[in-house]
């Protein structure tokens, strides 16, 4: 059983040993004597959990920077015309860069929803980040299309018994005006049957919420609690345009919640994220970057600092969102939707674990870790990432990142050159 | 003279070489043979103009993170005690460490409102940093407080004249809610005799707004028009709280506008930034990061995503700041209202550039190198800065940091230990 010791770290203000024995966290004592694999020096670092990035379109990271400054019909029609020329070699490496990003950023676990997860869980396994990937259902109201979307489904379901440990297989329906109820159902009765996560997006915009309204006389929410869909499977990404009543389903389903604040305040789809209200109501809040296409990076540090802000700034009062639940929203909250046993640094966890450095300017003074990392600091602190007991980054290396790179380059080229 | 060549740089989507001679930009050409004292090579560097800082209290890093999550009263209750603590020797290395923080994230010039300017002063002066430092006027309507104040004023210009060639002498006057009348038109009176910059907080609250209209039946604004104290010289932080007819007021005296968005949105005091309409009335709007003590760091490209990201937001418009604005508003915006040859990469203006490293995740693919930059990447992507012709950062690496972090965290805790 690999071993790795981590002498004299900071964990939560004081100076600890933190072991690390196969794929979890074995001891943590103020001294541990054990003859470690290899042992790191905590000196000037903090021990935090690995974040998680809970709504990601991974390999859209090739498609970054291409349409800025766009209005939203624009942006989605540009990039869906893109979309139709992706190949599974483009999904590979587009994911490649992807997770590669997300672990500098000390992003130990995600969940994505795009096309061919096959590919993309490849990526991630030879990259070593743990991740979801779902199985997208995208019918358009078409009923011709059920057929084959339920075998593909079933199918990919069978092929990803094949992949590598850290790589979940879930399922997702992309959204309650791109899916049908059938499909819906559908797809739902095969998550539960099945023990798998359901990921969706959810009143994201007003324009879903006034359609759903003139097409059902019911909110994207009450639309799929009418299904019978909705449940502590259900992962909903966005969430932005939800009235009180759709926060008392989602809390009586136990659905989790997905922010993903720069990617709404970028495409301008809502700002006034309803989280005082969602957590009251007990709804498990989680935070996601979106897709490189929309918010441009992965980055879910840099997201925590945009999300405590707005929440303060909106709501007019600086005491909206407090340090403590923006870490728990990027660590344990997501860990607890995907059911990991994750999101802490405590004996008995997976060791999904950053260290981060602390001798720089943005950590001076020492008076207060948590607000100097998440208000203070950008992403380079995250020094060394370990995830399921395996170090990913060593001193802000990644394996093979220059060939990542540098194939990414080549294939975003090949992907949108014809529309830049 | 000193000179610096810098080897195929991209600027602007061009590989070219750059030649620095005194303090200057002397040329740029795709190819310049000239036997510099240093050569840089700009192999995966882009070259962009230094970032300026419109508003900021520097010294106030010493207290980052001593206040989170307060509402404002108690908030500025808890600082202002502290502040009555502050000697020389704090301003001097807290002046530092914020010079630093912000050399490291790309920062060549800024703006100080803050006590004991000349410490100030000095510690930008060792750091390589342009600065532009105040004397801050603060009576607190309290007639006995003015000669004094007068008289230290006139004190202190007199002895900025031995200040550093990159150090300016500037005045501020807090706010019209804490200066008289009589405090702002001799203030003013005393910078335009001297050409002089007045810095000042404006219509930063409601409450602000609201007081003001209840004592002088005017808006801050408007109070300080009937005054006589707006013109070209007037760098006017916040301005959030401001109507159509302060807006014309603003334009027709050509003030500057700082936003300050992180600390706007994290003190609570206001999102709705009017950038449209302000630059559809010709002002020139710039960014600042406020203390440190709001808003954490110094880090204006940190906050130039904010800012972007929250127009579009708040106005519910992805075409809102396009990208090439708010890159002219952190440099171009800023040096025009320091009135200082700086903000463009161009021959003959000062070399006061940063270098960008292009070679990691963040800047694949490389579709918009401006997109990247703001939306995408962190700022330690900033390689290497140059100030006045001087190299302040090379590869990362400022010369003293390691001093001035160690003497900064003793000083913060001597300051601030009484509170924590």
């Amino acid at each position: 059983m690999n071993s790795i010791l981590i002498q004299k770290v900071n964990l939560e203000g004081s100076d600890v040993d933190v072991l690390i024995q196969g794929n979890r966290i074995s001891r943590i004592a103020p001294s541990i004597d054990f003859r470690a694999d290899r042992i790191i020096s905590g000196r000037n670092r903090t021990i935090i959990p690995g974040l998680v990035n809970m709504h990601t379109h991974a390999a859209m990271t090739l498609m970054r920077g291409v349409a800025e400054d766009m209005p939203l019909s624009r942006w989605l029609e540009f990039i869906w015309k893109i979309e139709n020329d992706l190949d599974d070699d483009m999904i590979y490496w587009g994911t490649k860069l992807a997770a590669l990003e997300m672990i500098k950023s000390g992003t130990t676990c995600f969940l994505d929803q795009y096309w061919r997860e096959g590919y993309a869980a490849k990526a991630c396994e030879e990259v070593g980040i743990r991740s979801n990937n779902c199985f997208v259902v995208l019918d358009k109201h078409d009923p011709a299309n059920a057929e084959p979307i339920k075998e593909r489904c079933m199918a990919a379901f069978e092929s990803s018994k094949k992949w590598g440990p850290l790589q979940s297989f879930q399922v997702a329906c992309h959204a309650p005006y791109t899916v049908s109820d059938d499909m819906f159902q559908w797809t739902s009765d095969f998550a539960r049957k099945n023990n798998l996560l359901l990921h969706i997006h959810l009143a994201e915009t007003i324009s879903e919420c006034l359609d759903s309204v003139n097409s059902y006389g019911q909110t994207p929410v009450e639309h799929l609690e009418s299904l019978g869909v909705l449940g502590p499977e259900v992962i909903a990404a966005h969430c932005v345009w939800i009235d009180g009543d759709d926060i008392d389903i989602l809390s009586r389903r136990k659905v989790n919640v997905v922010h993903n604040v720069n990617s709404n305040l970028k495409i301008a789809s809502g700002y006034r994220f309803k989280y005082d209200e969602l957590k009251q109501a007990g709804v498990n809040v989680c935070i996601g970057t979106d897709g490189a296409a929309s918010s441009n990076n992965l980055d879910v540090k840099e997201a925590m600092k945009t999300m405590a802000l707005l929440q303060k700034g909106w709501r007019a009062d600086p005491k909206a969102m407090p340090i403590d639940e923006i870490m728990d929203i990027a660590t344990v909250n997501g860990a607890k939707a995907l059911r990991i046993d994750a999101g802490k640094v405590k004996e008995g966890a997976l060791a999904d674990v950053c260290l981060v450095r602390t001798d720089t300017p943005a950590f001076v003074p020492d008076f207060n870790f948590k607000s100097n990392f998440i208000y203070s600091s950008d992403s380079s602190c995250i020094d060394t990432v370990i995830v399921d007991g395996r170090i990913v980054m060593d001193e802000r290396h990644v394996e093979g990142e220059e060939e990542i790179m540098k194939e990414a380059e080549k294939t975003a080229w090949k992907l949108c050159k014809k529309y830049l």
